[in-house]
């Protein structure tokens, strides 16, 4: 690790690749020779053109997204998405079917209801403080859409395969595993991220969209919570989140050239995970918090054998340059994030701290 | 000027203080010791709290906001802001005053027109092309708001004194001249502004709202569309644009520690665009586009003789080092837009070069 560079296990925002971080920052003043900026140049300019366009082509190629999709980069986090879903695909009051996994896929029904959507939550696993993913779900074959969170940080799982739902598109919530593994993108309608854990950082949401449903967008949205506003704009209809988008571009180069896409990516992210959840399954003092088959394999979520522990673990830690190992306030006890830019030197510095406070603690 | 850096007059994002990129660079792979860049911690932390609680306080300081103020950081732009204002403001189809001043107030109108909200336009400059500002406008006793656009980017006009619109709040949208002159708050019940002109980059809307505005939020709209929602979480109800309100941070400290505050910059302000007026208005060759007592301090508007020698203009300046000459494509012609962080050595530069361009084809 360089010099002042901690071990990051922030659940978002989070690590971002050293190389890119360095790449900004040599480049911050003087963008590709126009004098000026990334934070000053032109949204309406070649050099921005440039990466917006480079940042969707890389985009298509990495999730092998074929000509029916289109990529758009919208603000306001995953939450936007929450509200945009129902007003843009619900506005003749059809149904959708929502599964619900924990903290957003809760919100994303909610943001339905406060719209007086007719939804339904077809599977839930709250009777286990979602600690696993549903099965067998029954799904209703005149829904609108199914809505699915295909990792849950906080709970700590994640939908290893996606279910078949027959004709009806899957509408999912990507933010913290998107670009983590390869995409069969056949079963989607819309994907959507907010990039500040796999993808970048905080400030742009990552939005994938198939042709058909842009079509069922109605005309009396406003125009900033339409889709077809983005998608026939290339996501300029009003000036972007240009430094954001400039570090997902340099983010998803770094995947492609660096890592080598997202085969090699899953095959180091299934390594990372292992490490983990081997020693926590080899271990009387660690617990893990999620069902086996359901563990994530960005979010390990585990716990020690008290909250006095969990305190010093997490205090030690940092002073061991281990940081953001603190579990959701919501459910407290420890989790590793450990998304793409997660190295798996991080995870070996981490497993090495875990197995010496367990030795003096245990 | 520095090495490689150019005079940039781009209207939006647009040039940023030399001292602020500085910082920013310097930083960027440890922000005060965090061993993270800031684009990597998260929006939970101490750190990212200080960040955004002193850019919170600074801009109250600055613009002299009592304590019934409260200051808010959104995603999506004014152009967001167009529809979240008659969501939040007109959901009992109450009526309010829109004044239409050119490209962005239209658009603001056409958002409310959208949601079917029965508001009225009691004044416009389209008759001449909104090269003025209305005057004696006579509005609505009982409307819920007036709405301005303080500074037209397009058009070159600004309102110089806001009217006296009784009891009814101004709701305004500033983006374009934002902390470029002191404000009376008094006027106000809610200002926003896209900050990628004189408060930071792209990705964040600066708000400012008034406490009994808050009030009037209904509870059925959607979390992230609703005012009272980032007023209730210090804007944190989800994961925030941390880098671009990092970047505002910096630059509010900048106005306060450097310049000295808002007197001062208006008063820089004022020189840097009575260069710019007097060199137009003694030349046969520049012609001033908006009319005198409309004229903005920020978008300086003109035309040259005709089309070609505008391109040659903009072209050549470029050669020279000047940038972001071109007039919207929506109007044509040349406009100089000169935020508060184009310094008087730039706009110097441009005056130097507009003697010598007109010296050549006048």
């Amino acid at each position: 690790m360089k010099a002042n560079r901690i071990h990051n296990f922030n659940p978002g925002p989070a690590a971002l690749p050293l190389s890119v971080l360095e790449e900004i920052q040599e480049n911050f003043l003087d963008f590709k020779g126009s004098g000026m900026s990334i934070t000053e140049i032109s949204h309406r300019s070649k050099q921005f053109d440039a990466v917006i366009n480079d940042a969707m082509a890389r985009t298509k190629r990495l999730l092998n997204l074929d000509d029916r999709f289109q990529v758009l980069f919208i603000q306001g986090g995953a939450s936007m998405q929450f509200c945009m879903i129902p007003m843009n695909f619900l506005a003749d009051d059809k149904s959708a079917d929502y599964v619900d996994t924990g903290t957003w896929s809760t919100k994303a029904v909610k943001e339905a209801q406060i719209q007086d959507k007719p939804i339904k939550v077809v599977a839930s696993s709250a009777d286990k403080n979602y600690a696993y993913i549903p099965r067998d779900i029954r799904f209703n074959e005149e829904a609108a859409f199914v809505h699915l969170t295909s990792n849950n940080t906080i709970k700590g799982t994640q939908w290893s395969n996606f279910p078949d739902t027959g004709a009806v598109p899957i509408l999912c919530d990507m933010s913290s595993d998107i670009m983590s593994r390869p995409l069969d993108c056949n079963k989607f309608g819309l994907i959507y991220a907010g990039a500040q854990k796999n993808a970048g950082p905080a400030g742009v949401c990552l939005v994938i969209i198939r042709d058909d449903m842009l079509e069922r967008v109605p005309e009396n949205v406003p125009t900033m919570l339409k889709y077809s506003t983005y998608a026939a704009k290339n996501s300029m209809y009003n000036t972007p989140p240009c430094f954001a988008i400039y570090t997902v571009d340099l983010v998803l180069k770094w995947l492609e050239e660096t890592i080598g896409g997202l085969d090699k990516m899953a095959a180091l992210n299934r390594d990372k995970a292992d490490l983990l959840y081997d020693l926590i399954d080899g271990s009387d003092f660690y617990r893990a918090t999620a069902q086996n088959d359901s563990r994530s394999l960005m979010n390990v979520t585990f716990r020690l054998p008290d909250e006095n522990l969990e305190q010093q673990f997490v205090q030690q830690a940092l002073e061991n340059g281990l940081g953001g190992l603190k579990g959701h306030r919501s459910v407290g006890g420890c989790r590793a994030s450990i998304y793409n830019a997660a190295s798996l030197e991080s995870v070996k510095a981490l497993t090495d701290f875990m197995m010496s406070f367990e030795n003096k603690n245990g």
